[in-house]
């Protein structure tokens, strides 16, 4: 049959290296004609940050989330061996050393390949993230809009 | 076709913002009508810990062991910015503020809706963990039981 | 229908109880006749490196790399509960107590069972790792091959 292949990834890491395969699996998917989405919830909202500071009103608890969390993809840290930052680092290093891609260009190929990129509007809320904070062109949803992407999916993914 | 749909969520972490994600995807599934199953295992054991010290005989490691994981739901730490302990009363602090679910409620309205929450067996056996120190109306079972849910699931994942 | 079930795994995490995980789901799917896949990428690679120190020309910081990553797995540490390594001890202890597997033990089952052990040739890259430091009998990928067993798939797993 015909039918296009589905992949939906739910990002919820916010660790470079966690986002950086989620991203190489979306991307794989669509170039092999896979409708992909990632719905990106909880610390997997950071990918979608901007990384210059975006004046909103916020409450304090907010701000204090706000300036915890790292300012978009590049600014995030490690799972594993992150030494206070160094650890990113020799990641970056060797990704340019092998002509990889680093995850904000694996995020600039996945919108330019029309990944869906989804922000979860239920998470956004609970860590006093706006809109205006995040990457244009990108979709707001929950849970429900998720499970009818998922649910016909042949590639499901948790990160 | 009419058939049901199924989601079947392993639940491995013991963090309560994955149990919280896990809760939520589940919880959703279950209002569209899926199957829903929640297969916990290692640290997701903890979610299904009774609050309460239930004295069992335990040997010293199982002693140990049961000491210094959570009592349920509600005492596990966050994945990220847990700042001993800090983080989870913020995220507390904003699911009431938001008029969100605690995870105790989540699990609350999972066993509402029927989702069927199992406790993996061969990992009760490796932490110590007995029955009686786990809540009502949960099922035990082993992988293999999981493979069968799973292998028919329209969404599966692992957390 | 007659068909064979798939079950595709991805071993991302570096711990020895998320590859244990990983492991006992993939040797169960097994013995249930599916057809299984265990994708190894990033820290997932160290289960699947010897033990024995394998001389190889390398780069300052691919030496350090491989420095710092646990070779093989039996020497990988736990997600929680690590303790600086006594948390491996521990679990190991009551592995042999409950007459359970070990991670090598379940690793050689695996192999018996013929489930298809991958290791990421793009990950292989970036970290440092070359074919004669991982063990034998295994095969070397990468995204595509990933997404064409897991596309047909019926449990696909992220771990």
């Amino acid at each position: 049959m015909s039918e296009t292949k589905k992949t939906t990834i739910v990002l919820f890491s916010g660790e470079y290296d966690k986002a950086m395969a989620a991203y190489i699996i979306a991307n794989g998917a669509a170039a092999y004609d896979h409708e992909v989405t990632i719905f990106h919830t909880f610390w997997g909202l950071n990918a979608l940050r901007k990384e210059e500071l975006v004046s909103v009103k916020k409450g304090l608890l907010e701000k204090l989330f706000g300036k915890m969390m790292p300012r978009g993809a590049d600014k995030m840290g490690i799972s594993k061996m992150n030494f206070a930052g160094f650890g990113p680092k020799m990641i970056k290093h060797v990704i340019q050393k092998h002509n990889a891609m680093t995850l904000p260009q694996l995020i600039d190929l996945a919108q330019e390949q029309d990944i869906k990129l989804v922000a979860c509007t239920m998470t956004m809320d609970l860590l006093g993230l706006q809109q205006e904070e995040l990457i244009e062109d990108i979709e707001y949803a929950g849970v429900a809009a998720y499970l009818a992407d998922a649910q016909d999916g042949n590639v499901n993914l948790f990160i």
